[in-house]
């Protein structure tokens, strides 16, 4: 089948490619009867605009990119859908890039981003980030960027977060008021903002119950899988084992249930579990799990309705960098005392 | 900070656009020592070439586009993992495209796609789509598209499948051998491939059981939460309920589970369910769900190497237009009969 271009509808009328151009693009240099005749035979010949020839005229993709560590957790599969439903109403493509927590393939996806492939960039960070420059480089040729949830500290980009701090304060403080006394806090990454920000108000919880912040209870786990395992059983199964833990991502919290499943550790009553997370099936599990669930469908929506007034030149002097809207401490059986 | 292009380049080093172009495509008509000169100049001011200006020249993308409902759904988030793998091996870019079920989204999507946006597409339809003129659009116009998982039954274009109509059998015999008298079937979509073969499977162990094949036992629930509540609560509550479902789709079993809570049906006593699944936490859910685990990864990668097996226009005439890659059913609690 031929391809339906600008040159093809020219000839086919007897005019010239810039004058079709034109017509297409409802210039007044083209009478109405010849904008009529153009319209209506690109209408018959399914003519769509060559996006790479078009974009160069317009200097705009009409897409928006969203990097992010991965889509099989669900916080991120949440944000996504608050993502879409903005960039929907505003006539823009959204494109999924996944980092699995890799700076090297952040930063690769994110040079790329610096030709112009697309209008702007919300992006969560990887576990291995360490520093924005690539993030930054973006800004200063002028592509705008919003970080959400995984952001970078030392930065003014706009950031849409949730309450962090308070809200690993919060899972910590519940804990202690259902009587753990050795409370473990478990992360994936120690350089990313969300583990250092649940990391000090958990701390804060024990020093305000004047309870000793211990290092052995604070595991970084690997990425392999087998390490992981090694290293949480370890802890579980030591001399002092924890009696709750607070796990500052779900995948963690997956792997508590596994791993006490396996060594016969019952979940509550040897040992509490709360997770941040937004797992559908969190009500259903055995027991099931007490969450601090992120408002992930308002973050996403916050996010995309920001970088949208930044693409559109909007005055961002009057919008707020930082924006924070709050989690929810739910708590289920996995928290549970003997006596409720 | 000023963009550095082509023109850049070239009055920096008071050469032409045109040698400095064909310098970086390393062109034979340039002299060693000017390649030299642009490819160093280049290198220190970081420049990216124009993806739209040479896409229009190399008519390649680099992109390859993968069209699903969602990614709330652990099938497809490991799918994607698959295709990822062999993306990145190739140099490509994957994109993710979100249809959320509706086949307009879907057509929109495609439509797009015709001028050429991206080298290929990797396509696992929509619950809405009952036909598949604005895929087979795509291949008239040479952009080559592999379906996965949820397929079209009437084309040849190339398909990545598992044997949902053997699994559906097996799924339903399972329940047979655990005396389940009433077996209930649930899908969210009757015109999807997956579902046909899945409920075919689940007829097939019936008639060869000699049960009777009932209407009122097969349900299509909506896509509205509420009303999906109501249906499956009468089926539940109702004077012949089920004793057994075979759930074709992850939600369906999670909204069971959430159901027979609140209803008080305790699973496997009086009802044992076994889903389509690759929950990551099937096995820790209360009771622990019998699943048909689909090889989500492996499919992923059938798909995206028969993918750019057609991008590289190998010759496919040898390729087989269907992959089958079978799935594995894993009993678990949820279909324990009380003797076990």
């Amino acid at each position: 089948m031929q391809t339906i271009n600008l040159k093809t509808l020219a000839s086919a009328l007897g005019l010239s490619v810039s004058t079709v151009s034109k017509a297409l693009q409802d210039s007044h240099e083209i009478s109405p009867e010849t904008k009529q005749r153009v319209w209506q035979l690109a209408r018959e010949l399914d003519y769509v605009p060559n996006p790479h020839a078009s974009s160069l005229r317009r200097k705009r993709s009409k897409i928006i990119a969203v990097v992010i560590p991965e889509v099989a957790d669900s916080f991120f599969s949440l944000a996504i859908k608050g993502i879409e439903a903005v960039a929907q109403q505003k006539g823009y493509h959204t494109l999924i890039y996944l980092t699995y927590e890799s700076l090297t393939k952040e930063q690769t996806i994110l040079h790329d981003f610096q030709s112009g492939r697309v209008d702007g960039i919300i992006i969560s960070l990887s576990g291995q980030t360490t520093h924005i420059d690539h993030v930054t480089a973006l800004e200063r040729k002028g592509i705008p960027v919003v970080l959400f949830d995984r952001i970078f500290e030392g930065t003014t980009l706009p950031r849409i977060i949730t309450n962090d701090r308070e809200s690993g304060y919060l899972a910590t403080r519940h804990l202690l008021q259902r009587q753990c006394r050795r409370i473990g806090f478990l992360s994936v990454s120690d350089s990313l903002s969300i583990t250092k920000q649940r990391q000090t108000g958990y701390i804060a919880a024990l020093e305000e119950a004047t309870m000793p912040v211990l290092p052995e209870y604070m595991l970084t786990l690997p990425d392999e899988r087998a390490e992981q395992e090694i290293i949480l059983s370890g802890l579980l199964t030591g001399p002092d084992a924890p009696d709750g833990l607070v796990a500052s991502v779900e995948k963690t919290a997956i792997l508590t249930y596994q791993l006490c499943e396996k060594l016969c550790i019952p979940i509550p009553e040897q040992l509490k579990v709360i997770s941040f997370s937004n797992l559908e099936t969190a009500s259903l599990l055995n027991p099931s799990l007490s969450t601090i669930t992120q408002p992930a469908f308002d973050m996403g929506e916050a996010a995309a309705s920001t970088l949208f007034n930044l693409v559109e030149g909007k005055n961002i002097r009057s919008m707020p960098t930082i924006q924070c809207i709050p989690s929810e401490l739910i708590p289920r059986r996995s928290t549970q005392q003997a006596a409720e």
